[in-house]
């Protein structure tokens, strides 16, 4: 059996965690952390948990969790950083579901995150964990940078066409919406029911702090700069990311004219051995309930009155695929598993 | 591997249960049927489904469901008594989600349904399928009548107390607050999201068909006619039940007196053995998204001011341990499988 | 005009004070008070009241107050206490929208809400402000306390059948639900919305701070004490209340044996001159949305099965005539004003 | 005062024309037409009307309309064009909230609509009635065709730009979210609480009825034709339209150079004298719900990362300022009225 830490286990990405770990038959639940809540039982907390998780929250510290083989961090921005470096050096593995490794410029990370980083030189030994674009490298990796929610489903989304060229990208544009999960546990007013439900906004349109997270994807995958416009919006349920996204399919004059039937086969093709990738039929349009609660990423395309302007939506649970899920997909990776192992789960329809 | 077919399988009750049987080890879903949507693919309707179900509905006929080990009835009232015959004759077990078979008395049976009952001999043989209190039944039985949502949340809630002659069965009250996935999948205005989102009421003050039903458990486990006010009501959310039982305890002059640590303790002893049921420590209050998605039940008790009345609160998912996760824990026992087979899952939080 | 400030003006009550207020014919919103926002425009906190509301948020001290002919307390309980001997020196009405003398006994007070009363002797000259029960007094007042959400809801439900001895006293039961907005503006994980959504629960089941000022009414309608029952619940929704009340009939035997046709005639003659308590006809099942919004009650009446419990339905909009608009109520018979001035408006439904 | 019909009462957007209009001091509601309820009083079907419309709904015959002296028509497509002619005959006013009317171009709209126009003479004599536009020829029209409530949203959004050439006309993009009202009062499935709630999804993105509307608006305003996408989405909430626009700026080089600052000088100076029509400060996030139940559109702008792309957010309440809110003050406009009779509402804010 693997045993597992898990630091910051009060947060919705840690509490989600538990869910999956709870019932992955190769993982026991060692070690979950909470500085506010040592000593309490994990399941006076959260009581979904009662008859599955019988162990207290411990406080974060280093002994605890050398008893671990690998250790997620589902903190806030900071912390994983503070503590990477002993727990590598006691050969443990980690798994950062924070955002604290995923961009490969420090500089960069501390203009958007607002601090310095703690250990920039393990930024490169950082995967990126987005399994459909790193698998290989996943297995071999110590640390591994779980893709922000957003970045997930922008992703995979637009990866057939830019990896193949087919759009300018320079002209990308990304118009997702999330559920208020995606805004974490934590006492704010802006997430209070009575100010999101029976709403809907955008935030954070001047930058959000995904962008450059999926400008660093997209430019790897396009071998070129590109140029995203990402406009974020709040929507008024828990769960789910529907990401709407837009390119410039080039001319034909361009040598690559392309007919939609042709984009759903290269779709299909791209993701045909991911498991967790659905391309849904021509004509389908995803839904974010038939993927709540799974590790699903549904994708369709269109392409309105067959003009250059290709749509793209791609829909994901932003606590599973977009959090908790592909952080035990890239374990299952990391440890020789069965990829799906513990993520068979269907969405909770209706 | 047993062989299920589902009755019905464009509702809720049935989509819920292809959600479950997905992923159950011992069961194979052979037949689901739909006269409406006879020939299309199963996941072309659901695609939460894609990938685990790869089967088409087909019509509702002896014939086809004739090759399987077990039918699940999730149809509405007056279907499965005319087809129950036909296939008892064939060896075939029967699991029915629907009401057909829930009153052991045919005319009051007809009084609240509305039509004539078809086959009124076999009601005695159907057993009712609440676990927890006909499990060795069941077990034997060849036809199982699956007890309804509310009945099954206000039933496992009052039932250590009436077994027990702790409260005075002539006064009791049951105000039971439902999601609308309980209306079905049905297009009617008054479940329309306009409708019932940010919004609350009550409905069928005057008489609900669960009634009967609740009464007639309740007068089984009295051992003496019941008298029973039951309120059902519509809360915008699409899962959940939440029962909030209200008994007058019995004053120490009937020599009955009993402090609420006492019945704690009876609660807690009572379903020690049951996997489904779980008594919360004093002081709690269950919360209905805390099963959302899984089978359990979970129940506390308060006393008020320590006065005479005891307020009891029993949450279930109304599509699992109210329909669907009920009827698979049936068909265990009546298989001879581990009860909880294929229903360790956990509620989805948030 | 009247010049009336709002002590508190950023919660949720406030806001509400703010919406109904803009648009009163004889009234000026002169002063708000926010310590926290002090000199901040009120339209930018909230940008639904561009265009009506044009001044900023000011400090609570009394000399900014002392230009006003009516002061609103939407703030915090323990509060208006504190600054009412003051405004009241200077010829100021109060409304005070908190619980600060709600309560005739200091002491009860006291043990409920924790503090000290810092003035004991202003609660007799309080006039509790429930127009249905006290409007004489009410324009004599000087000091106006505004009932609770859930007490309005409950005695406006209760009165008709208490003031007339039609049920016992002894055995009543409120079943009560809440929409999110009753638990006020505040940063808090409890009132996240992926903690209250699609999710339903009781609360304070042992004992909530509205249960002794619905006793102090209901006793003093049956000029005797009662015995109640009260088990509030959070719905997931943002606005409404809906309570479903339980009554035991007395027998005939009592020489009072009523039938349903004669309390609904009770109930349309005690509140046939009340413009803001509207009895529906008989069968029918109130709905929070047709409140919402507006300064209604509306109350249905049920005998279910022609049995002794009655069971009577009231819904209110919990920020209106569960609060701001019964305050304006209050402020418009203190003033002389037609009682409905600026509360004719009809719920926003769908 | 003027006397109102309103045909098809029955619907969403049918009320909510009764909503207003109960309390419009110059108008009448002097019928209201219903073929499956005629002879129901209004207030029987819609409750929270109590007080305040007296009439029973009746059947949709010319005589009985005959003395209005405007007809509002909230029915489906295809209706109000079989009646316009009569009732213009008889010299009553007509303003139109289906489609019937919008396209200026018949043979476009059959093919959109999938019927024959009965009536093509008459649209070009109908007045498009979006008042920020049109508001002279609305005074002077006979029959005003109502815009869709996207169109409402998307047009208000962008027409500063389209009018002044500052963006590249031939490549819009509308990403639009709407509330489920928007899809009417039908029993129908897809608009289920259990289907859209908790959910989010993208619809009609091949095709919605609303483009070549929102299309005609745009080129008129462009003096060119436009080259737009569209794509529609459901978002789980009752009311409410929130667009979100994307626009390519022109370069310097096209002698267009402009500030995100002058920009903003433009948004405010084009709506300067609009009073539902409100421009938010730099840096503002609309929202929804701070337009709910009122006329107003509240628009900001933004230019992320100091890019060519400008990002308009434009929300309205889809059943007031994109529906009868809007339709009313078209009729103010006809009848001379003050613009806003009836209008000055707030948002219903939490």
């Amino acid at each position: 059996m693997i045993r597992a830490g898990i630091v910051g286990g009060t947060g919705y990405t840690g509490v989600e965690l538990l869910r999956i770990l709870a019932l992955h038959a190769e993982v026991e639940v060692a070690v979950v952390t909470s500085r506010a809540d040592a000593g309490l039982k994990v399941d006076a907390l959260y009581p979904s948990l009662r008859g599955y998780i019988d162990i207290a929250f411990s406080s974060p510290d280093i002994e605890t969790l050398a008893h671990c083989d690998v250790v997620f961090f589902a903190t806030p921005n900071g912390t994983a950083m503070l503590m990477a470096e002993q727990l590598l050096a006691r050969g443990i593995k980690i798994i950062d579901l924070s955002a604290d490794f995923r961009l490969k410029d420090a500089q960069e990370w501390s203009r958007w995150y607002g601090m310095e980083h703690a250990c920039p030189d393990l930024i490169a030994e950082a995967v990126y964990g987005l399994p459909e674009v790193n698998r290989e490298s996943i297995k071999q990796a110590n640390l591994i940078a779980c893709p922000g929610c957003y970045p997930t489903a922008v992703q995979l989304g637009f990866l057939p066409l830019i990896e193949n060229g087919l759009i300018d990208a320079n002209h990308l544009i990304a118009d997702v919406k999330s559920g208020v999960s995606g805004a974490g546990r934590k006492a704010e007013l802006a997430t209070l029911m009575s100010e999101t439900g029976e709403s809907f906004k955008a935030y954070a349109v001047a930058g959000h702090r995904h962008l450059p997270e999926i400008a660093q994807g997209l430019t790897f995958a396009a071998k070129q700069p590109v140029g995203l416009t990402f406009v974020p919006h709040l929507t008024p349920m828990i769960r789910g990311i529907h990401a709407t996204l837009y390119g410039q399919l080039f001319s034909a004059a361009h040598g690559k004219e392309t007919s939609l039937e042709d984009l759903q086969a290269l779709y299909e093709q791209r993701y045909r051995h991911e498991m967790f990738v659905d391309v849904l039929p021509l004509g389908s349009h995803p839904d974010t309930r038939n993927v709540r609660g799974s590790n699903n990423c549904q994708i369709s395309i269109h392409q309105p009155q067959g003009k250059r302007v290709l749509v793209v939506l791609s829909v994901i649970d932003n606590l599973v695929k977009g959090a908790a899920g592909q952080a035990i997909q890239n374990m299952n990776l990391l440890f020789g598993l069965k990829e799906s192992e513990g993520l068979k789960t269907l969405a909770l329809y209706p």
